[in-house]
């Protein structure tokens, strides 16, 4: 069978690059012979449940590349039949209503851009007989398959530009400066930008934290002379023991689930003041790693995901999910890269790089 | 009588553009014919008191010009007289040492670079009879006198480039993203910055918000098709009526001194959550505005008011601080400036120009 | 008489900014009482010549404040009746045709965003019975009756990161670095960067250059200890007594009238390194001053511009343009402005305050 | 044998990230046990040769990591033992005076940083029996045995601006804007910051050109509708048949040896306009692709490899040079990455994916 007419969904939180995949996706279909029409689904798997699509050409996608953002919308939503609408009510199974979405824009194939549950949910859908094609896509870059997913970087650039800035303050003030980054569960963004932006601690998830043992690398930088210190810490940032929990965390736990500002990071700024002499003060990123223009490497590398997403449905290279290995844009099989983030290893390369420039990780 | 050395120190907040204004009086007085020593105080009045100096030279400032922060350190202490080192214990009268510092150093006249306090503690130190000269400093733009200080350019560019970040992600998510910018008093970084990034909504301590009046701003923008929103909101918001205040300054007033992150734009965040159906994010800027390297324009006004500060040593005009004066670089008495912050006006030109673009000031 | 109905055109290089006064003329228009509508004239003069128009509501202006050029095209023609669409033609007088859109599309007034030549192109238009209003619009910031122009500060802005980056090339490599930014006429751009990026050297139109002055200048770095130096050199740049033109204006005489690049940065570089051992580059930076996103500066003035435009329309201030005053957005006669460009004064403040930090001038 | 001290130099053109490589060898040779010294060797292999050299702490490498160029210096020269200081003088065999250094600062082994040329000068010098690490340096991204040297990144970052700042100008006055990129051999600049900023036209060294095909292209946008078109041109770029040379390949060729501005854009700006409508620009971004801050993945990767380095000095891996491997920092024999420089396939997937989104070559 040939494909002649490709579905393409974003979901799952904002990232930059995802423009430019949807550009690269309508430019090279049209360039198949032969050509092969692309159909937006709006707002991830709730516009495929509800029948929102819009057919995409050309003009469309003109000037998309350096922006921000989907045109598509996005949903948070991962699992395409539960899908419902609207907070708290009850789930309903709405797969028939996805396919009849699918029949009636007479999709061959529907191509999936997400993270590890939105590419979960691709394959629930492709065991329903629809074909998919993954475009993985995260900026905490914790999926395995792919050396790399787009967002990452422009994460990192815009985490390593904010430690620049507070450096200056850090030492005109004799201050300890904390930057709280992105990464629940995986503390790659605090771990590249902690090393690109020179941090002094770099707090992450898979290292638990002992406050005793940051102060021990505060008290150290004073003794050579240096009297401010830049802690980079992840979102998902845990003390040794684990008792504390993120006040992000908490939230989500709590009655009202709206989530809140202030984490991990306020506590640990906290902590150190009690511990020692030091002066702390805490920015956290938050959604500004999320939006804006893509840099350079990620609009790049989120357009050979696109432009490949559609040569693995030329070739019916089905759930597959493009990805980046060495200089090669590949593909794996997406069951092989969901269902087991890739971790930061303790033991591993990166980390002793860190501490061999002297970096505290605070265990 | 001729000025031969002259102490310069800075004080307050952190402000890019402090390194271009110290690297200016440096080179500029090394001009001058006979030339001028500098003496640099370290931690602004804290050092002046306790007799930390260091002479300065064209070496000690090569390459400052791009770099934020002060080489020389700063302090919090406004008050010159009654610094004293440590936090909580009793103020003394350190004016003798101040002074025996001043003689030690044969320092003729001092440069006071710093905002509103610090210049009134030149003022101060004036009349124990040191000539004294102003640079004006503060990111927040409130002070009388000058058309604008240094360090504000910087400040509100910073807060455009996040809002400009955050708008994508308001749009593909359909939702409400508020961003914190700095001032307390005055809101000029919010309506600048407002007014470059494009914001719907820019709520500043001078206009009092009402919540029903936000949410109907952001009604109006979903009946016009733009089904999310960005709202800058300046910390020292006050709603109408006035009755809740900003965290930080609750946080001032309770028993633990130190500042915590958070403050009106959550609470903003939340009561808008709760009176609409939208999804509010908050990113707050805080120290990020007051760091790094300073904008094209910031260097060089810092320039410009290093050079003139020594003009008017030079010339004896005493007790004047440097001022921007359309395209000129003058002078006005410090009296004149200090003591009576300068605030956006509600019914003036500025904030009808913003309203006349459709933006909302939630009153 | 109240004005309905208003055109807008925008006219001569590109320029960070127009699409912000587009945009806020556009928004402001809408929202007075009764409510102005607006035509966009297509490609300058020549539009308006030709007929081409179009109407101009919210939607089209939607998200165009950050973005570079201008949605209405522009054209390089200052004068409006004798533009002919097709070079070496002969000029024809299309007075008539220009009335006739006018007309047409009944345009109660103009809006006219230029430089010099097409400010005084709407002084010519005014003279027919058309009510004009102008909005100053130069990179180069040499206009009389205005603080500033919007695009000066994102030139600069532009400028001085080249210089920061050229800065460490230079030191490696013991190098002279020569950096050639706009300004034809008038230095501002050179000047303003220079001061801010740290240049050496500055040259620019108002002062002739000598090369063995500039080469002294260099020497003198060398014997201090600085074996690189930087050079920013406006493309208007003229040697003492002025035999040598900058290629571009030969180009310009030539009979081939494309402009080439390549100027008297190129000289000046050659030149020096025969009078001396240094070794010297150039990067000319050309048309990257002109375009992409405008400063928060520019975004902020232009969108005042625009509105204020409105303003003057409304009020019946013909024959105004718009200008910066010191934090006021007032207006003065086009006349007043026109016809004599703003130089830099080679006996000023500004040139003075350079030559007090270090700056040589090649003179 | 354990290596106590180590030496390193840098040498070729500047590349963003030398200094981060310095500063993580400093740093992490400190800290193995037994800690290794570092020798700074000056200017590259001048300095070596002569004898010019500075130890090097902690203290020497504090704030190195968001600095451009290289505090050591560098020099063009690749050859070691040829190096004589001066232009045109007879070659001498220096390799005698190479080894005093090496004795003199007591050197167990040679970290050297460089490109191709560099890294075959290192194999010479360990033919002397001195042991030599290297690490990789081009921004052309052209050396076999990793996937990609640092400065390549922040090159494309910074093209990729450039080429956005040119797209508005282009749109807005209807051009052909051609930004000249680095690339004398290799394409990947080009390629890769064309495909970021959405380039029309790539042209690369190693696919020909053909002015009649390049305006085919411009005249099919036209008929799309886009009457404006960006290319992007490395300067080795080449017309099919050849015998048109880039005017720097001429000018090194001629009698005078210096480098001078203008190339290969402006030949193909000329034959634009001459076989179309078109009006071209060109803007050559020459040393402003060299110089300034790293990028944050820059910065990261020259850090790791700094750090990778002393690696394989302690483990006595000589004649290897660091190299990224996927997400893995390993190493390769100098020899298997030298003298066969990678370049961009014609027919390989890069090239073929630029094609699918539209992208012409020119050919």
């Amino acid at each position: 069978m040939s494909v002649r007419r490709i579905g393409i969904l974003t979901a799952g939180g904002d990232c930059p690059g995802l423009n430019a995949v949807i550009r690269a996706v309508v430019k090279s279909a049209a360039r198949r012979k032969p050509s092969i029409e692309v159909v937006g689904i709006l707002d991830g798997y709730a516009g495929l449940v509800e029948g929102r699509t819009r057919a995409l050409d050309d003009n469309d996608v003109s000037g998309l590349l350096p922006r921000g953002g989907t045109i598509l919308g996005t949903s948070n939503r991962d699992n395409p039949f539960k899908y419902i609408g609207k907070q708290n009510s009850k789930p309903q199974d709405r797969s028939k209503d996805l396919l009849k979405t699918i029949e009636r824009d007479r999709l061959d194939a529907l191509i999936a851009v997400g993270g590890d549950g939105t590419l979960s949910g691709a394959l629930a859908i492709s065991r329903l007989g629809v074909p998919v094609i993954g475009v993985p896509k995260t900026i905490d870059n914790d999926l395995n398959g792919t050396n790399v997913t787009f967002g990452y970087d422009t994460a990192v650039t815009i985490a390593t530009e904010a430690i620049d800035r507070l450096h200056t303050t850090a030492e005109s003030h004799h201050r300890v400066l904390i930057c709280e980054v992105m990464g629940r569960n995986a503390g790659w963004i605090a771990l590249r930008s902690g090393m690109a932006g020179g941090g002094d601690v770099i707090v992450i998830p898979e290292i638990p934290y002992s406050i005793p043992h940051i102060c021990e690398a505060l008290q150290d930088r004073i003794r050579r002379g240096k009297n401010f210190s830049i802690l980079v810490v992840a979102e998902g940032a845990k003390p040794v023991g684990g008792t504390i929990v993120s006040q992000g965390a908490a939230d989500r736990r709590s009655a009202d689930p709206r989530p809140r500002l202030g984490g991990i990071s306020q506590v640990i700024a906290r902590d150190v003041e009690d511990l020692s002499d030091s002066d702390a003060r805490v920015v956290i990123l938050g959604h500004l790693q999320r939006g804006g223009t893509p840099t350079a490497f990620d609009r790049w590398l989120a357009t050979c995901f696109g432009i490949h997403a559609v040569n693995l449905a030329e070739k019916g290279l089905w759930n597959h999910m493009t990805a980046l290995q060495g200089n090669h844009i590949g593909e794996i099989p997406i069951a092989e890269a969901v269902g087991k983030p890739r971790r930061v290893d303790p033991q591993g390369e990166s980390v002793q790089a860190a501490r061999m420039v002297g970096t505290s990780f605070g265990d």
